[in-house]
């Protein structure tokens, strides 16, 4: 992107040119103006978990790796907060795993499946799904009109990789029997208590360590990785998530002096 | 607005409708992008509050009115949320009060401050400030080039009131020395550390509670309101507001069973 001119000193730089980058995906249509009220949402939750990936994250994504990596179909789905900020890594995802991607989106706006998958051809992707009029199948476990897949991804997948997702949809898909995989900032959604595996981080920093706990689980064997999986307790690593955010919260409240996610 | 189509059972209804009221400002131009993750950090804060207005609140709400009523030059600062969300209120508080209406922007994009003060006007604002090219004076305490004020509002005013505003400059009109008093749903964000009076609040339940507070207090002598004043301790609130989050994300955690901000 080459709307980056904040100050790197400025204390607050990264979390500013994030939100330039969504801002400036407004007009190429991959986000929609929820989206950017979805972002601010999970700003304030990272604020409170402290700003970094924290160890029961890390548990996470290794049961993320190994989740896609012992799938049969496994599908990444993409939403245009997803596209905007990582589109690369949802990309090397897919090759590290065999995952296909899947254009899944809560508001299907005119152009807007079509800005997406241009995100991600730029981005090195090979076939897409969900575009082109191609997302025909209804999933009937959702109540709203905005169920539609594609029949060869998600309606055929037995896991499916659905960051920032909305908690409907995460519940008709856990409902059709699918294995759900997230990324949520805040541990009390819908989507991050239903999934099966939930990374409880910001997407740009799980990402880049899913792919490499991809690339390094890859050539273990099947035991290897449902050992792994075996050993995963989800609601585990909710309740940590939780416990950091409570200790963090009573830690500034303690102190008195506050920093802030600074204001646009 | 036309744009409200959700059904009033929806669980979510209210925030869904606001949600709507603000994507609709942006066509408008009353709303900057920026405004909408503004929103959704505050949707955050506000989850994790009890979507109520806190009793603490409540008290900080007939501090504001007092504070209000005793300046000789309050002046009620309007960004582009809170036009979109509560212009009526800002015309009544306006005439309570006495104090004057003053457009105060953080990103002065072309036709935003005409837009903002066409919602004034609409809801039926009388003088609107910092209009037209009026914002003429510089405050020096604002290390940004986004500190023009009005020379006959802000610029000389003893008491601004600055709902959901921006770190940096409420840090620089406290500098001036003004008194300053906002509503803020993040008690850790510097604004509402910085201010004189701190209304932890959502700032469309706030508002219609500080018109009638500022009402019923109108008549009251300067005696009266400076007892109020002279009671009013606004640490306490500020650490009464985190108390009340980390208890409630305390309970959260413990009954493991979440609802949540529903995601766009």
């Amino acid at each position: 992107m080459e709307d980056i001119h904040v100050s790197k000193r400025h204390p607050r730089a990264e979390s500013i040119r994030i939100r330039e980058r969504l801002t400036g995906h407004i007009e190429t249509k991959v986000l929609a103006l929820a989206g950017l009220i979805a972002h601010g949402r999970g700003e304030a939750f990272d604020y409170i978990l402290g700003e970094e990936t924290t160890p029961s994250a890390k548990t996470a994504i290794t049961a993320a790796a190994a989740t896609l990596l012992l799938a049969e179909h496994p599908v990444l789905s993409v939403n245009g907060n997803v596209a905007a900020l990582c589109a690369e890594e949802f990309v090397e995802l897919s090759e590290a795993t065999g995952a296909k991607l899947e254009v899944n989106l809560f508001h299907r706006l005119p152009g807007r499946e079509e800005a997406i998958e241009a995100v991600l051809r730029e981005a090195g992707a090979g076939e897409v799904l969900g575009v082109d009029g191609s997302a025909t199948a209804r999933i009937k476990e959702i109540f709203s009109d905005r169920r539609t897949v594609d029949p060869r991804g998600i309606f055929v997948a037995d896991v499916v990789f659905v960051p920032l997702e909305d908690g409907d949809r995460t519940e008709g898909l856990v409902r059709m029997g699918k294995k759900v995989v997230t990324v949520d900032l805040n541990p009390m959604s819908r989507t991050a208590q239903f999934a099966d595996v939930t990374i409880v981080d910001n997407v740009v920093r799980a990402m880049p360590l899913l792919v490499s706990e991809a690339e390094r689980l890859k050539a273990s064997s099947g035991e290897e990785l449902k050992r792994i999986l075996d050993a995963y307790d989800n609601a585990r690593v909710l309740s940590e998530s939780m416990e950091t955010m409570l200790k963090r919260l009573g830690k500034l409240s303690e102190r008195g002096v506050y920093l802030e996610p600074s204001e646009g």
